[in-house]
Formats: C-alpha cells, structure tokens, sequence
C-alpha cells in the first residue's frame, strides 16, 4: 500500500554557496531566487509552482481562482501609519489583487511569544479588522500558536488568501512588448524607510508613514479600463522596484530602462535613503504596484489611477526597449545609463 | 472615499483573565477557546469563520471547497518517525481531510533563523515532498522568510489548504444524536510522547515514533462506504481525543461517555505518561481521527477502516448517550464514571 520514497529521502544536498540560510536567502533578491530554485523548486515542482508568481492560479471547477501566502515578521510591530495586524491583511490581497484577481478570503495564522501584552494583540486585531473591512475581505479561518519567551520576537502573523479571477484576464510577463510603458502607482520607498527610521531612532524633519494600503480596488478600476491593455502588475515589496522589474524583464527576456527623473520619491525618503545609504528603488513598498501596460491604453489607465485614493500620484517611469537580454537600465538626468540590477543580498531585513 | 473607522480603533480591550498572552492560550483547550472567543471573534465575525471548525467551508461558483491553515512550530524539529516538515503537510491534509473534504493545493510559508543549516532545510524539504506526495497533494505557491538569529528559534512552517467537497458531504458537530458511536482510528499519543520523550531526552524500553501521517486516503473510504453514517470527524491534535469530544459535546448539546477499557493506548505511551503525569485522553495526535458515527452503520466503518493502513487498529471507544449539557465522561475498568474536561491550559507546548 505505502509506496518507497526512500529514492527521493536519500536525495543529496544541492550545491550552495552557503552552508546555512543567510538573511539574503530572504531578501526577495538573487539570494531567494537561488535558494528556491536550487534548493525549494526540485522537491515541490508542478506547473502551478513552477510559474513563481507572488500567487497561484487554480482552476476549481471551471471557477478560476488565485492562491497566494506571505508570512509577516516585520520589526517593530508598530510603526508611523501601521502595525503587523494591517501590513498582513493588505500583504496577501495586494499580491491577488497585482495577479488581477479580487480577493474574497483569508486565513490567518498567529506565533505569538508567551507574555505578548493583550492590549498589543487587541490593537494589531483592531487593525487587522479595519484593513479587511477596507479591502472587502473576510478572514475565515485561523490557527494561533503560543511558543515560550525566546522563541519567536515577539509576533508573526501569516495570511493565505483566496481571490476570483474574472474571465479573461491574463495578466503574466509574458504579455509584455516592446514599446510598453512602466507604470508606478505613487511614492517609492515609504514603507521601507519608514520601518527603518523607527527601528534606527532616525528622526527625520518630515515624519514618513508607511504607504501599506489595500490595492485591489485600484487594480479593479484599471483593469475595468483597460482590459486588455495592462499587461502584467506587481506589488514591489522586497526588493522594491528594481527587483519586481528584472524579474519581469528576464521573464519576458526583454530590455526595460526608466527615467529618474520620473520616478516619485519623497524629498524626506530620498534624504532618508541618502544618510543610510541606500537606493529608494531597492525599499520596499506595501502599498505600491508597478505595472506594465500597452502604450496606447496609458494615458486612460493613468487617469483612472490619478482618480483613485492609493492612484493619485500613479507616473510613467520608463518603457520596454529594443533588446532580448533581460536587463534593466536607468536613465539619469545627466543623460549617463546605467544598469539596475537585482538585490544581490539582504538589504533590510524584516521589512514586512 | 475612506470609510471612517475610528470607532472601531477605539474600541477598548475586552476583559481577559491575564495582562499578557500565556502558553495556555494555544494549547487549544479553554483558555484558547477563551482567546478566541474574547479577543479574535468579535473582530473578525462571519457565517464562515464562527463555525469555528477546523477548516472554513466556502462556496465559490457553485463548487463548496474546505479551507484551513496551520502553523507548525514543534521543538524538536526532528523527532523518531518524522520531522516538521512531514508534520506541517499532514496536519493541514488532516484538517481538510477530517472535514470530509479530499485536500488538493497547499501554500507554505517558511520563516527560517538566520545561520540554520541547509542540510537540515533540504532534508525537510525531502520530507514534505514525500508527505505531499503521499497524500496527493500539490504545493502551488509558497513564502520565505528569513529573520535574524534569535528571533525565530530554527524554522516555523505554516502550511494552509484548500480541499474539494463533495456534494452531499456534511459533516457536522450539529449532526449527533444519541445512540451515536465514537470511534478512533488507531492508539492516542504516540506523537505528544514521542515529541516530550525526545524534548527531555526520556528514554524508553520500546521508542515510540509519532503517528503523523495523511488521513484523507482513510477518510475517502469511509465516505464511501458509508456516506450517510458518518456524523462528525476530527483530528485530535493539541488538547487530544478529551478536547475533541468536549467540543463535540458541547456544540451539538449531547453526553458523551468513553469505555476506558476500549481505550487503544500502547503499553510504552501509557507508561510515558504515567512518569510524566500525563493523561493520554489529553495527548496530541497527528495521525489519528476521532469520528461519530450512526449505530448501525459503525460495523461497516470499522470494517473500511481495518483494511487502511492507518486505520488496522481502529476501535469504538464509547457512544453518545442522553442528556444535553456537553458532558463527557468515561467508565472506568471498575465501574467508576468520571468526568473528562477540556484541558484548562497548556499541557505540552509546541506540539506541533
């Protein structure tokens, strides 16, 4: 009856530069790629997985539906516009929402460290229902699990979601041409400088907040726009942007190249980023989506963001070019271009 | 365009018995029910989610799937028989599996200390492919995380699933009438002492190895074999066989009573917990299920069971009986009846 599996438990240990997990191996960046590819990818692999989208697509008796999870470990927990509770919820329906589904369920599983105070459960839950209220979702299953003090740093939360994709949309990286434009959705870089900043005790003239904020609704409205013309979407967290456009690049086997002189940065997170030494096009972003689009469908999709709460500051920020190789370039304004590549380590660990 | 939400922000901490968050609030006994029912209910509410079952049971365009989640932080990570990673599969397989649904995709969600070995990472892996492979079930979409030493002892796996149901499947708390009987599926507590045992480095005459494995391959024969005769199932994990007739009992407002000599508890299990102080009715369980079923078809249930291999040593182990005040108890070899409570804290921690 049982089957031997023994041929796959005696399987040998893929080649690693690392002997042991490295914080880069979570970074979002060329670390993680490796480390799913090399070590995750050949245990699990299926034609589901095997598309490496921040969410399945799954057909459930002709209903399509997108499938996606993310674990939360930020550090703090609480932070200038946020905390946990709400980053959780607007996590995993940003990452249906970019696949062009509407999230409709989560599940929600807790770790919480033995003598977590009751009021800053209370408050995250506060938190987490308001973001579920606002981004139309309702969380219908969960698990919590208590480990002794030491165990866990205070408070993890993961949430599943389940979303409906509508007939016809096919969002996917395969879809983009040369010629497209590169769309952003606001500011770049709150999220990330914002979490830092307070864990830092960096105290900055104009306090950032976290741009965390459900997307869906802004997706529903582009894609009700144009339906055809939006060619593939991403939440830009770890990572941030520059990540989430060569993973599209390389995927799509194409040339991208922005503008810096279009890409919307805070005077106070470009600052921030200077002190710290860091690139606002490698924070991550909780409440950004980047999207690729047809270049004749821009203009309408960029008035329907503009119209929009999470919309308003939405921007062309450079455009696929001639070319096969996958790379990513930025165009400065002293007209030099240089290449943009993906986050070799970790930069900010438990940014989310 | 916002809502205002302030008053739901504001709305103040609801009384609870302790300032902080203690172990007992996720030993799935009272105090979690505790938890749950103060602090998670009242802020997440819905039809779905207040069925408090396992797994949450969604329509979606006419097709009714089971959906659960899990997270898995057992210490130690490797123990006789198993590892987290086979545990983390079959726990969530067993949820949707008890449910009567037949479990399909999973996601995983890793969060991994910082310096943990990939060996150690691969050979999880190894284990959840099997795992997976031999309940059937796909991993289509996954998380990693990576946090700084210290802040995640080893790994924690969260694995949440979704399971097809079959139309006319209905299992139900609600569904009990007196006259039921309880049956088990094999011995009680092979895998809270297996775990304990490893953890405290008891050594006993004959090692114990966990019973984690996937139910749903036993499940599907009992629907089959008698679809309409199968009351309620449920995998008695953390809180054991006691917790989960205590939730039975009380949700569908009947008297249970267990025959104690009916019991099947293996001789080494038995004297581990008598060492440690344990009741094995307490015990958590990762390959066993509890169901109730009708009188007159229990004969036909225990025969499909006895020719699965993780049901050959399935039993009845006592019935409903009248009365409607949520109370179980059991009858013991000298004619003694005893109450069994739910567990009021916590037992054993990280379990599973």
């Amino acid at each position: 009856m049982t089957k031997d599996f023994t041929g796959i438990l005696n399987c040998p240990v893929p080649i690693m530069n690392h002997k042991t997990v490295q914080l880069g191996h979570g970074s979002g960046g060329k670390m993680s790629h490796d480390l799913i590819s090399r070590l995750f990818l050949p245990r699990f692999t299926n034609d589901l997985l095997d598309e490496l989208g921040d969410q399945a697509q799954i057909l459930l008796n002709s209903q399509r539906i997108a499938y996606s999870t993310d674990s939360f470990v930020v550090d703090p927990i609480f932070f200038p516009g946020g905390n946990i509770g709400d980053l959780a919820i607007n996590g995993t329906v940003n990452d249906l929402a970019v696949g062009g589904a509407m999230p409709k369920y989560l599940s929600v599983g807790f770790i919480i460290e033995e003598g977590f105070p009751i009021d800053d459960l209370h408050q995250i839950l506060l938190s987490m229902e308001v973001a579920a209220k606002r981004a139309g979702v309702q969380i219908v299953t969960g698990d919590t699990k208590v480990v002794n003090k030491g165990s866990v740093d205070k408070i993890f939360i993961n949430t599943t979601g389940i979303g409906i994709l509508a007939e016809g949309v096919e969002l996917s990286p395969k879809n983009i041409r040369s010629g497209d434009k590169i769309l952003v959705s606001g500011f770049l870089g709150d999220h990330g400088i914002t979490i830092l900043s307070s864990r830092e005790g960096l105290s900055l003239e104009n306090q950032v907040e976290t741009d965390s904020a459900p997307l869906n609704g802004l997706t529903q409205k582009m894609l009700e726009a144009a339906p055809s013309g939006i060619r593939v979407m991403r939440d830009p967290t770890r990572g941030g942007l520059a990540t989430s456009l060569n993973e599209f690049a390389q995927s799509a086997r194409v040339r991208m190249r922005l503008d810096a002189d279009h890409i919307p940065v805070r005077p106070e997170v470009q600052s921030a980023c200077e002190i710290l030494g860091l690139d606002p096009l490698y924070v991550a972003n909780e409440g950004r989506l980047v999207a690729i689009v047809a270049p004749d469908q821009t203009e309408k999709i960029l008035n329907v963001m503009h119209k929009h709460e999470y919309g308003i500051d939405a921007a062309v920020v450079g455009q696929v070019t001639e070319g096969d190789d996958g790379r990513v370039t930025i165009l400065t304004g002293l007209g030099a271009e240089t290449i943009i590549d993906m986050l070799p380590g970790e930069q900010l660990p438990r940014i989310c």
